[in-house]
Protein backbone atom coordinates (compact mmCIF):
# COMPACT_ATOMS: atom_id res chain seq x y z
CA UNK A 1 0.00 0.00 0.00
CA UNK A 2 1.42 3.38 -1.23
CA UNK A 3 0.56 6.91 0.14
CA UNK A 4 1.02 9.26 -2.22
CA UNK A 5 1.93 12.94 -0.60
CA UNK A 6 2.88 15.88 -2.70
CA UNK A 7 3.82 19.70 -2.76
CA UNK A 8 3.36 21.89 -5.90
CA UNK A 9 5.68 20.53 -7.66
CA UNK A 10 6.65 17.15 -6.06
CA UNK A 11 5.23 13.52 -5.17
CA UNK A 12 6.66 11.37 -2.46
CA UNK A 13 5.08 8.06 -1.42
CA UNK A 14 5.33 6.30 1.39
CA UNK A 15 5.61 2.53 1.77
CA UNK A 16 4.97 -0.36 -1.10
CA UNK A 17 9.09 -0.73 -2.55
CA UNK A 18 9.80 2.72 -1.85
CA UNK A 19 12.47 4.18 0.32
CA UNK A 20 11.98 3.94 4.39
CA UNK A 21 10.38 8.16 4.38
CA UNK A 22 12.16 10.11 6.34
CA UNK A 23 9.80 13.81 7.58
CA UNK A 24 12.33 15.80 8.81
CA UNK A 25 11.38 17.15 12.62
CA UNK A 26 13.14 20.34 13.41
CA UNK A 27 10.48 22.90 12.47
CA UNK A 28 8.92 23.52 15.65
CA UNK A 29 9.28 25.97 18.07
CA UNK A 30 8.83 23.34 21.21
CA UNK A 31 11.53 23.57 23.91
CA UNK A 32 13.17 26.50 22.04
CA UNK A 33 13.09 29.44 23.52
CA UNK A 34 15.08 31.70 21.21
CA UNK A 35 13.03 30.90 18.48
CA UNK A 36 9.94 30.84 20.11
CA UNK A 37 10.34 34.44 21.09
CA UNK A 38 11.73 34.99 17.63
CA UNK A 39 8.00 33.65 16.53
CA UNK A 40 6.74 36.24 18.59
CA UNK A 41 8.10 38.81 16.77
CA UNK A 42 6.74 37.67 13.57
CA UNK A 43 10.81 36.41 12.88
CA UNK A 44 10.36 33.64 10.47
CA UNK A 45 13.75 33.31 9.60
CA UNK A 46 15.18 30.58 11.80
CA UNK A 47 12.44 28.22 9.71
CA UNK A 48 14.90 28.97 6.78
CA UNK A 49 17.95 27.82 8.72
CA UNK A 50 15.79 24.01 9.94
CA UNK A 51 14.56 23.86 6.25
CA UNK A 52 17.67 23.77 5.37
CA UNK A 53 19.57 21.55 7.85
CA UNK A 54 16.91 19.08 7.42
CA UNK A 55 16.95 19.16 3.29
CA UNK A 56 20.84 18.91 3.15
CA UNK A 57 20.54 15.99 5.85
CA UNK A 58 18.35 13.68 3.37
CA UNK A 59 14.23 14.36 4.89
CA UNK A 60 11.80 13.41 2.30
CA UNK A 61 8.93 15.69 3.73
CA UNK A 62 8.91 18.00 6.68
CA UNK A 63 6.87 18.06 9.88
CA UNK A 64 5.50 22.27 10.39
CA UNK A 65 4.43 22.63 14.32
CA UNK A 66 4.12 26.25 14.96
CA UNK A 67 2.85 25.91 18.66
CA UNK A 68 4.67 28.40 20.23
CA UNK A 69 3.13 30.34 23.48
CA UNK A 70 1.65 33.96 22.89
CA UNK A 71 1.49 33.30 19.34
CA UNK A 72 -0.96 33.31 16.69
CA UNK A 73 -0.19 29.72 15.88
CA UNK A 74 -2.89 29.57 12.65
CA UNK A 75 -1.46 32.63 11.17
CA UNK A 76 2.34 31.30 11.99
CA UNK A 77 1.19 28.40 10.07
CA UNK A 78 0.24 30.14 7.43
CA UNK A 79 3.42 32.09 6.77
CA UNK A 80 5.07 29.18 7.78
CA UNK A 81 3.70 26.78 4.85
CA UNK A 82 4.26 29.68 2.14
CA UNK A 83 7.94 30.40 3.54
CA UNK A 84 8.83 26.90 3.00
CA UNK A 85 7.02 26.34 -0.28
CA UNK A 86 9.22 28.94 -1.51
CA UNK A 87 12.39 27.29 -0.10
CA UNK A 88 12.18 23.95 -1.30
CA UNK A 89 9.57 21.11 -2.51
CA UNK A 90 9.01 18.79 -0.24
CA UNK A 91 5.82 17.83 0.66
CA UNK A 92 4.82 18.56 4.32
CA UNK A 93 3.44 17.21 6.99
CA UNK A 94 1.04 20.00 9.32
CA UNK A 95 1.36 18.90 12.70
CA UNK A 96 -0.87 20.61 15.33
CA UNK A 97 -3.39 19.80 18.08
CA UNK A 98 -5.83 22.73 17.19
CA UNK A 99 -8.24 22.19 14.21
CA UNK A 100 -8.23 25.87 13.10
CA UNK A 101 -4.56 25.62 12.65
CA UNK A 102 -4.70 22.75 10.61
CA UNK A 103 -7.17 24.25 8.57
CA UNK A 104 -5.09 27.38 7.61
CA UNK A 105 -2.39 25.04 6.70
CA UNK A 106 -4.62 23.50 4.27
CA UNK A 107 -5.97 26.21 3.32
CA UNK A 108 -2.40 27.95 1.98
CA UNK A 109 -1.12 24.74 1.08
CA UNK A 110 -0.68 23.95 -2.86
CA UNK A 111 -0.48 20.41 -2.40
CA UNK A 112 -1.40 16.99 -0.83
CA UNK A 113 -0.36 17.00 2.75
CA UNK A 114 0.33 14.92 5.70
CA UNK A 115 -2.18 15.81 8.63
CA UNK A 116 -0.70 15.11 11.86
CA UNK A 117 -2.45 14.04 13.13
CA UNK A 118 -5.97 12.53 14.77
CA UNK A 119 -6.77 10.26 17.51
CA UNK A 120 -9.47 7.27 18.02
CA UNK A 121 -11.58 10.29 20.14
CA UNK A 122 -14.93 10.69 18.55
CA UNK A 123 -15.04 14.58 18.96
CA UNK A 124 -11.38 14.56 17.30
CA UNK A 125 -12.16 12.34 14.06
CA UNK A 126 -15.51 14.21 13.43
CA UNK A 127 -13.69 17.52 13.81
CA UNK A 128 -10.36 16.79 11.44
CA UNK A 129 -11.32 14.13 9.26
CA UNK A 130 -13.73 16.46 7.42
CA UNK A 131 -10.91 18.55 6.82
CA UNK A 132 -8.69 15.84 5.67
CA UNK A 133 -11.53 14.51 3.51
CA UNK A 134 -12.31 18.42 1.69
CA UNK A 135 -8.37 19.03 0.97
CA UNK A 136 -7.41 15.47 -0.08
CA UNK A 137 -5.16 15.06 2.36
CA UNK A 138 -3.49 12.34 4.28
CA UNK A 139 -3.77 12.23 7.94
CA UNK A 140 -1.99 10.77 11.05
CA UNK A 141 -3.82 8.14 13.25
CA UNK A 142 -3.26 7.66 16.91
CA UNK A 143 -4.76 4.83 18.54
CA UNK A 144 -6.06 6.46 21.48
CA UNK A 145 -9.44 7.75 22.37
CA UNK A 146 -10.61 9.46 25.69
CA UNK A 147 -10.50 6.76 28.11
CA UNK A 148 -6.93 5.75 27.46
CA UNK A 149 -3.25 4.92 25.79
CA UNK A 150 -4.01 1.44 25.13
CA UNK A 151 -0.56 -0.56 26.40
CA UNK A 152 -2.00 -4.19 24.74
CA UNK A 153 -1.23 -4.36 21.17
CA UNK A 154 -4.73 -5.66 20.04
CA UNK A 155 -6.23 -3.17 22.12
CA UNK A 156 -4.31 -0.17 19.52
CA UNK A 157 -5.59 -3.04 16.77
CA UNK A 158 -9.16 -2.20 17.43
CA UNK A 159 -8.88 1.44 17.91
CA UNK A 160 -6.84 1.75 14.75
CA UNK A 161 -10.08 -0.16 13.34
CA UNK A 162 -12.51 2.16 14.33
CA UNK A 163 -10.49 5.04 12.97
CA UNK A 164 -10.13 3.12 9.44
CA UNK A 165 -13.66 2.43 9.43
CA UNK A 166 -14.79 5.86 10.37
CA UNK A 167 -12.49 7.46 7.96
CA UNK A 168 -12.99 5.10 4.98
CA UNK A 169 -17.04 4.87 5.75
CA UNK A 170 -18.24 8.10 7.32
CA UNK A 171 -15.52 10.25 5.38
CA UNK A 172 -14.49 8.67 2.22
CA UNK A 173 -11.08 9.02 2.87
CA UNK A 174 -9.20 6.14 1.28
CA UNK A 175 -7.39 3.53 3.15
CA UNK A 176 -3.93 4.56 2.24
CA UNK A 177 -4.15 7.82 2.80
CA UNK A 178 -4.29 7.11 6.55
CA UNK A 179 -0.98 6.66 8.26
CA UNK A 180 -1.27 5.12 11.72
CA UNK A 181 1.50 5.92 14.64
CA UNK A 182 1.74 2.85 16.85
CA UNK A 183 2.75 4.66 19.57
CA UNK A 184 6.03 4.79 20.66
CA UNK A 185 6.69 5.36 24.04
CA UNK A 186 10.18 5.88 25.78
CA UNK A 187 12.17 2.78 27.18
CA UNK A 188 13.30 4.84 29.42
CA UNK A 189 10.20 4.82 31.67
CA UNK A 190 9.30 1.37 30.94
CA UNK A 191 11.85 -0.86 29.20
CA UNK A 192 8.83 -3.53 28.56
CA UNK A 193 7.19 -0.22 26.33
CA UNK A 194 8.85 -1.15 22.89
CA UNK A 195 8.45 -4.18 22.34
CA UNK A 196 4.49 -3.54 22.61
CA UNK A 197 5.34 -0.51 19.79
CA UNK A 198 6.86 -3.40 18.09
CA UNK A 199 4.55 -5.88 18.18
CA UNK A 200 2.03 -2.98 17.50
CA UNK A 201 3.52 -2.59 14.16
CA UNK A 202 3.82 -5.94 13.33
CA UNK A 203 -0.26 -6.49 13.93
CA UNK A 204 -1.00 -3.39 12.47
CA UNK A 205 1.21 -4.17 9.22
CA UNK A 206 -0.50 -7.97 9.15
CA UNK A 207 -3.87 -7.02 9.76
CA UNK A 208 -4.27 -4.23 8.18
CA UNK A 209 -1.68 -3.37 5.79
CA UNK A 210 -1.20 0.31 6.54
CA UNK A 211 1.49 2.74 6.16
CA UNK A 212 2.85 4.00 9.85
CA UNK A 213 5.03 6.90 11.11
CA UNK A 214 6.24 7.75 14.47
CA UNK A 215 8.36 10.08 16.20
CA UNK A 216 11.41 8.46 16.46
CA UNK A 217 12.99 10.76 19.41
CA UNK A 218 10.00 9.34 21.76
CA UNK A 219 11.70 6.26 22.36
CA UNK A 220 15.13 7.69 23.93
CA UNK A 221 13.71 9.74 25.65
CA UNK A 222 15.39 10.51 29.07
CA UNK A 223 17.88 8.17 28.44
CA UNK A 224 21.99 9.12 27.40
CA UNK A 225 23.72 8.07 23.94
CA UNK A 226 20.20 8.74 22.28
CA UNK A 227 21.38 8.84 19.13
CA UNK A 228 22.38 4.89 19.29
CA UNK A 229 18.91 3.83 20.45
CA UNK A 230 16.97 5.81 17.74
CA UNK A 231 20.02 4.23 15.52
CA UNK A 232 19.08 0.70 16.64
CA UNK A 233 15.34 1.23 17.25
CA UNK A 234 14.75 2.38 13.80
CA UNK A 235 16.09 -1.04 11.93
CA UNK A 236 13.80 -3.36 14.43
CA UNK A 237 10.62 -1.12 13.76
CA UNK A 238 11.18 -1.23 9.50
CA UNK A 239 11.81 -4.42 9.92
CA UNK A 240 8.61 -4.81 11.85
CA UNK A 241 7.26 -3.13 9.15
CA UNK A 242 7.25 0.73 10.20
CA UNK A 243 7.33 2.71 6.67
CA UNK A 244 8.05 6.34 8.00
CA UNK A 245 9.29 8.61 10.54
CA UNK A 246 9.17 12.22 11.85
CA UNK A 247 12.70 12.34 12.90
CA UNK A 248 16.13 14.69 13.14
CA UNK A 249 17.70 14.33 9.37
CA UNK A 250 20.62 16.70 11.05
CA UNK A 251 21.92 13.11 12.93
CA UNK A 252 23.93 11.17 10.04
CA UNK A 253 23.85 7.98 12.43
CA UNK A 254 20.09 8.11 12.11
CA UNK A 255 20.02 8.59 8.56
CA UNK A 256 22.15 5.95 7.90
CA UNK A 257 20.39 3.53 10.22
CA UNK A 258 17.62 4.21 8.00
CA UNK A 259 19.47 3.44 4.63
CA UNK A 260 21.08 0.52 6.01
CA UNK A 261 17.58 -0.53 6.87
CA UNK A 262 16.14 -0.07 3.04
CA UNK A 263 19.47 -1.87 1.45
CA UNK A 264 18.53 -4.56 4.16
CA UNK A 265 14.57 -4.84 3.36
CA UNK A 266 15.48 -4.94 -0.32
CA UNK A 267 13.93 -1.44 -0.94
CA UNK A 268 17.44 -0.13 -2.49
CA UNK A 269 18.02 -2.56 -5.18
CA UNK A 270 21.65 -3.37 -5.96
CA UNK A 271 22.43 -1.42 -3.44
CA UNK A 272 23.25 1.75 -5.83
CA UNK A 273 21.77 4.19 -3.23
CA UNK A 274 24.14 2.60 -0.45
CA UNK A 275 26.78 3.13 -2.58
CA UNK A 276 26.26 6.22 -3.78
CA UNK A 277 25.74 7.58 -0.51
CA UNK A 278 29.27 5.66 0.13
CA UNK A 279 30.93 7.69 -2.62
CA UNK A 280 29.63 11.05 -1.83
CA UNK A 281 30.96 11.37 1.68
CA UNK A 282 34.62 9.89 0.28
CA UNK A 283 34.06 13.08 -2.39
CA UNK A 284 33.19 15.27 0.75
CA UNK A 285 36.19 14.26 2.59
CA UNK A 286 38.57 14.05 -0.03
CA UNK A 287 37.94 17.67 -0.77
CA UNK B 1 14.98 -21.79 26.23
CA UNK B 2 18.30 -20.94 27.51
CA UNK B 3 21.97 -22.77 25.99
CA UNK B 4 24.23 -22.84 29.17
CA UNK B 5 28.17 -22.81 28.25
CA UNK B 6 30.67 -23.10 30.45
CA UNK B 7 34.86 -22.18 30.73
CA UNK B 8 36.19 -24.01 33.75
CA UNK B 9 35.63 -21.35 36.42
CA UNK B 10 32.21 -19.61 34.26
CA UNK B 11 28.85 -19.83 32.46
CA UNK B 12 26.98 -17.78 30.03
CA UNK B 13 23.64 -18.52 28.91
CA UNK B 14 22.07 -17.61 25.53
CA UNK B 15 18.67 -16.83 25.14
CA UNK B 16 16.00 -16.43 27.58
CA UNK B 17 16.20 -12.83 29.34
CA UNK B 18 19.87 -12.84 29.27
CA UNK B 19 21.74 -10.27 27.28
CA UNK B 20 22.38 -10.75 23.94
CA UNK B 21 25.34 -13.06 23.61
CA UNK B 22 28.50 -11.69 21.87
CA UNK B 23 30.45 -14.27 20.35
CA UNK B 24 34.26 -12.83 19.55
CA UNK B 25 35.46 -13.59 16.37
CA UNK B 26 38.56 -12.46 15.42
CA UNK B 27 40.85 -15.67 16.80
CA UNK B 28 40.69 -17.08 13.20
CA UNK B 29 43.92 -16.61 10.80
CA UNK B 30 41.44 -16.83 7.23
CA UNK B 31 42.70 -13.89 5.29
CA UNK B 32 45.66 -13.08 7.62
CA UNK B 33 49.19 -13.74 6.11
CA UNK B 34 50.45 -13.06 9.02
CA UNK B 35 49.48 -14.89 11.64
CA UNK B 36 49.19 -17.52 9.41
CA UNK B 37 52.80 -17.58 9.38
CA UNK B 38 53.12 -17.24 12.24
CA UNK B 39 51.16 -20.55 13.43
CA UNK B 40 53.14 -22.35 11.00
CA UNK B 41 55.99 -21.21 13.18
CA UNK B 42 54.20 -22.26 16.00
CA UNK B 43 54.20 -18.91 17.54
CA UNK B 44 50.97 -18.36 18.87
CA UNK B 45 51.40 -14.85 20.97
CA UNK B 46 48.97 -13.09 18.05
CA UNK B 47 45.85 -14.99 20.15
CA UNK B 48 46.87 -13.58 22.91
CA UNK B 49 46.53 -9.89 21.26
CA UNK B 50 42.99 -11.07 19.83
CA UNK B 51 41.76 -12.60 22.89
CA UNK B 52 42.69 -9.56 25.05
CA UNK B 53 41.29 -7.14 21.97
CA UNK B 54 37.81 -9.08 22.43
CA UNK B 55 37.75 -8.91 25.92
CA UNK B 56 38.29 -5.45 26.13
CA UNK B 57 35.42 -5.03 23.49
CA UNK B 58 32.71 -7.23 25.30
CA UNK B 59 32.99 -10.73 24.07
CA UNK B 60 31.13 -12.79 26.06
CA UNK B 61 32.19 -16.15 24.65
CA UNK B 62 35.04 -16.57 22.01
CA UNK B 63 35.36 -18.37 18.93
CA UNK B 64 38.73 -20.25 18.16
CA UNK B 65 39.02 -21.28 14.36
CA UNK B 66 43.27 -22.36 13.75
CA UNK B 67 41.88 -23.22 10.27
CA UNK B 68 45.56 -22.26 8.09
CA UNK B 69 47.19 -23.87 5.50
CA UNK B 70 49.67 -26.59 6.22
CA UNK B 71 49.49 -26.77 9.90
CA UNK B 72 48.59 -29.37 11.81
CA UNK B 73 45.32 -28.02 13.11
CA UNK B 74 44.49 -30.37 15.44
CA UNK B 75 47.69 -29.81 17.27
CA UNK B 76 47.01 -25.94 16.87
CA UNK B 77 43.40 -25.85 18.24
CA UNK B 78 44.72 -27.66 21.27
CA UNK B 79 47.83 -25.53 22.04
CA UNK B 80 45.20 -22.28 21.46
CA UNK B 81 42.55 -23.63 23.65
CA UNK B 82 44.92 -24.21 26.58
CA UNK B 83 46.74 -20.89 26.33
CA UNK B 84 43.21 -18.83 25.91
CA UNK B 85 42.37 -21.14 28.90
CA UNK B 86 45.48 -19.71 30.80
CA UNK B 87 44.67 -15.83 29.91
CA UNK B 88 40.34 -15.54 30.47
CA UNK B 89 37.18 -17.16 31.75
CA UNK B 90 35.10 -16.73 28.85
CA UNK B 91 33.46 -20.02 27.40
CA UNK B 92 34.58 -21.39 23.97
CA UNK B 93 33.15 -21.71 21.13
CA UNK B 94 35.19 -24.68 18.51
CA UNK B 95 35.17 -23.90 15.10
CA UNK B 96 36.54 -26.08 12.54
CA UNK B 97 35.38 -28.33 9.00
CA UNK B 98 37.52 -31.03 10.47
CA UNK B 99 36.20 -33.69 12.69
CA UNK B 100 39.51 -34.06 14.62
CA UNK B 101 40.16 -31.13 15.10
CA UNK B 102 36.66 -30.59 17.20
CA UNK B 103 37.35 -33.76 18.96
CA UNK B 104 41.15 -32.44 19.72
CA UNK B 105 39.75 -29.16 20.79
CA UNK B 106 36.70 -30.82 23.18
CA UNK B 107 39.71 -32.99 24.68
CA UNK B 108 41.79 -29.88 25.74
CA UNK B 109 39.06 -27.66 26.63
CA UNK B 110 37.87 -27.54 30.47
CA UNK B 111 34.38 -26.42 30.27
CA UNK B 112 31.21 -26.89 27.84
CA UNK B 113 32.17 -25.73 25.04
CA UNK B 114 29.96 -24.52 21.46
CA UNK B 115 30.89 -26.37 18.62
CA UNK B 116 30.64 -24.92 15.59
CA UNK B 117 29.43 -26.86 13.45
CA UNK B 118 26.95 -29.76 11.97
CA UNK B 119 25.25 -29.40 8.94
CA UNK B 120 22.05 -31.45 8.05
CA UNK B 121 24.44 -33.36 5.60
CA UNK B 122 23.29 -37.15 7.08
CA UNK B 123 27.29 -37.97 7.03
CA UNK B 124 28.22 -34.75 9.11
CA UNK B 125 25.44 -35.35 11.47
CA UNK B 126 26.60 -38.78 12.33
CA UNK B 127 29.76 -37.87 12.59
CA UNK B 128 30.26 -34.70 14.59
CA UNK B 129 27.10 -35.11 16.81
CA UNK B 130 28.35 -38.44 18.79
CA UNK B 131 31.22 -35.95 19.24
CA UNK B 132 29.25 -33.71 21.19
CA UNK B 133 26.92 -36.17 22.51
CA UNK B 134 29.97 -37.97 24.73
CA UNK B 135 31.43 -34.65 25.61
CA UNK B 136 28.59 -32.81 27.36
CA UNK B 137 28.90 -29.88 24.33
CA UNK B 138 26.40 -27.36 22.77
CA UNK B 139 26.17 -26.93 18.50
CA UNK B 140 25.78 -24.75 16.27
CA UNK B 141 23.68 -26.08 13.84
CA UNK B 142 23.07 -24.92 9.66
CA UNK B 143 20.21 -26.11 8.19
CA UNK B 144 21.87 -26.73 4.53
CA UNK B 145 22.13 -30.40 3.16
CA UNK B 146 24.24 -32.42 0.59
CA UNK B 147 21.96 -30.89 -1.89
CA UNK B 148 21.44 -27.42 -1.11
CA UNK B 149 21.79 -23.98 0.81
CA UNK B 150 17.56 -23.63 0.72
CA UNK B 151 16.61 -19.89 0.13
CA UNK B 152 13.05 -20.62 1.32
CA UNK B 153 12.97 -20.26 4.86
CA UNK B 154 9.96 -23.26 4.92
CA UNK B 155 12.66 -25.31 3.50
CA UNK B 156 15.30 -24.20 6.10
CA UNK B 157 12.93 -24.74 9.28
CA UNK B 158 12.61 -28.38 7.48
CA UNK B 159 15.75 -29.10 7.68
CA UNK B 160 15.95 -27.85 11.20
CA UNK B 161 13.37 -29.80 12.47
CA UNK B 162 15.76 -32.71 10.78
CA UNK B 163 18.88 -32.18 12.73
CA UNK B 164 16.40 -31.66 15.97
CA UNK B 165 15.49 -34.80 15.73
CA UNK B 166 18.42 -36.80 14.74
CA UNK B 167 19.90 -34.87 17.50
CA UNK B 168 17.33 -35.34 20.31
CA UNK B 169 16.62 -38.70 19.61
CA UNK B 170 19.51 -40.60 17.95
CA UNK B 171 21.72 -38.92 19.98
CA UNK B 172 20.37 -37.85 23.35
CA UNK B 173 21.59 -34.20 22.96
CA UNK B 174 18.94 -31.86 24.56
CA UNK B 175 16.79 -29.34 22.28
CA UNK B 176 18.27 -25.91 24.23
CA UNK B 177 21.96 -27.27 23.22
CA UNK B 178 21.27 -27.05 19.86
CA UNK B 179 22.06 -23.42 18.68
CA UNK B 180 20.86 -22.51 14.89
CA UNK B 181 22.52 -20.88 12.66
CA UNK B 182 19.70 -19.28 10.32
CA UNK B 183 22.07 -18.71 7.16
CA UNK B 184 22.91 -15.15 6.78
CA UNK B 185 23.83 -14.07 3.09
CA UNK B 186 25.45 -11.42 1.70
CA UNK B 187 23.41 -8.45 1.00
CA UNK B 188 25.52 -7.41 -1.62
CA UNK B 189 25.17 -10.22 -4.06
CA UNK B 190 21.86 -10.34 -3.96
CA UNK B 191 19.15 -7.18 -2.00
CA UNK B 192 16.25 -9.76 -1.26
CA UNK B 193 18.47 -12.45 0.92
CA UNK B 194 18.57 -10.80 4.25
CA UNK B 195 14.62 -10.41 3.84
CA UNK B 196 14.92 -14.65 3.66
CA UNK B 197 17.82 -14.57 6.40
CA UNK B 198 14.99 -12.42 9.00
CA UNK B 199 12.03 -14.54 7.93
CA UNK B 200 13.79 -17.61 8.62
CA UNK B 201 15.21 -16.47 12.05
CA UNK B 202 11.41 -15.60 13.06
CA UNK B 203 10.33 -18.79 11.83
CA UNK B 204 12.77 -21.11 13.63
CA UNK B 205 11.73 -18.82 16.91
CA UNK B 206 8.34 -19.54 16.55
CA UNK B 207 7.95 -22.86 15.71
CA UNK B 208 11.15 -23.67 17.19
CA UNK B 209 11.68 -21.50 20.46
CA UNK B 210 15.56 -22.33 19.79
CA UNK B 211 18.73 -20.12 20.12
CA UNK B 212 20.30 -18.69 17.13
CA UNK B 213 24.14 -17.19 16.32
CA UNK B 214 25.20 -15.98 12.99
CA UNK B 215 28.05 -14.51 11.21
CA UNK B 216 27.60 -11.06 11.60
CA UNK B 217 29.99 -10.05 8.85
CA UNK B 218 28.75 -11.89 6.19
CA UNK B 219 25.60 -10.06 5.97
CA UNK B 220 27.82 -6.67 4.60
CA UNK B 221 30.42 -8.89 2.57
CA UNK B 222 31.66 -6.96 -0.47
CA UNK B 223 29.90 -3.49 0.69
CA UNK B 224 31.33 0.08 1.68
CA UNK B 225 30.64 1.38 5.43
CA UNK B 226 30.23 -2.47 6.49
CA UNK B 227 30.14 -1.37 10.42
CA UNK B 228 26.36 0.44 9.52
CA UNK B 229 25.35 -2.15 7.44
CA UNK B 230 25.85 -4.61 10.91
CA UNK B 231 24.94 -1.92 13.18
CA UNK B 232 21.35 -1.99 11.42
CA UNK B 233 21.02 -5.56 10.76
CA UNK B 234 21.57 -6.85 13.99
CA UNK B 235 19.13 -4.99 15.56
CA UNK B 236 16.69 -6.11 12.92
CA UNK B 237 17.66 -9.61 13.33
CA UNK B 238 17.38 -9.94 17.40
CA UNK B 239 13.68 -7.89 16.88
CA UNK B 240 12.91 -10.98 15.03
CA UNK B 241 14.68 -13.71 17.09
CA UNK B 242 18.61 -13.94 17.21
CA UNK B 243 19.92 -14.69 20.28
CA UNK B 244 23.69 -14.39 19.55
CA UNK B 245 26.10 -14.04 16.76
CA UNK B 246 29.98 -14.56 15.71
CA UNK B 247 31.64 -10.87 15.43
CA UNK B 248 34.04 -8.22 16.16
CA UNK B 249 33.87 -7.29 19.93
CA UNK B 250 36.37 -4.39 18.58
CA UNK B 251 34.02 -2.70 16.58
CA UNK B 252 32.21 -0.20 19.29
CA UNK B 253 29.56 0.35 16.33
CA UNK B 254 28.52 -2.91 16.70
CA UNK B 255 28.85 -3.60 20.17
CA UNK B 256 27.02 -0.50 21.00
CA UNK B 257 23.87 -1.34 18.25
CA UNK B 258 23.71 -5.00 20.57
CA UNK B 259 23.16 -3.00 24.13
CA UNK B 260 20.75 -0.70 22.53
CA UNK B 261 19.12 -3.50 21.13
CA UNK B 262 18.97 -5.51 24.76
CA UNK B 263 17.96 -2.36 26.24
CA UNK B 264 15.05 -1.88 23.56
CA UNK B 265 13.81 -5.59 23.93
CA UNK B 266 13.70 -5.68 27.92
CA UNK B 267 16.74 -7.35 28.48
CA UNK B 268 18.62 -4.88 30.10
CA UNK B 269 16.50 -4.19 33.16
CA UNK B 270 16.18 -0.27 33.98
CA UNK B 271 18.43 0.00 31.44
CA UNK B 272 20.92 -0.19 33.96
CA UNK B 273 24.14 -1.42 31.78
CA UNK B 274 23.32 1.17 29.05
CA UNK B 275 23.05 4.14 31.65
CA UNK B 276 26.74 2.51 33.25
CA UNK B 277 28.34 2.18 29.75
CA UNK B 278 27.74 5.94 29.13
CA UNK B 279 29.44 6.40 32.49
CA UNK B 280 32.32 4.25 31.99
CA UNK B 281 32.82 6.05 28.12
CA UNK B 282 32.20 9.16 29.81
CA UNK B 283 35.02 8.48 32.95
CA UNK B 284 37.28 7.66 30.03
CA UNK B 285 37.24 10.20 28.01
CA UNK B 286 37.67 12.52 31.11
CA UNK B 287 40.58 10.81 32.62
Amino acid sequence: METVLSSATRQVSIGGQNPFCIIGERINPTGRKVFQEQLRNGDLSRIEVDVAEQVAGGAMMLDVNMGAPLCDEAELMTRAVTLIESQCDLPLCLDSSIIEVLEAGLAAYHGKALVNSVTAEDERLDAILPLVARHGAAVIALPNDEEEIPEEPARRLELARKIVDVATARYGIPLEDVVFDPLAMPVGADTTLVLRTLETIALLRDELGVNMTLGASNVSFGMPDRGAIGAAFLPMAIASGLTSAIMDARSAQLVQAVKAADLLTDRDPWGAQWIAAHRARQAATAS
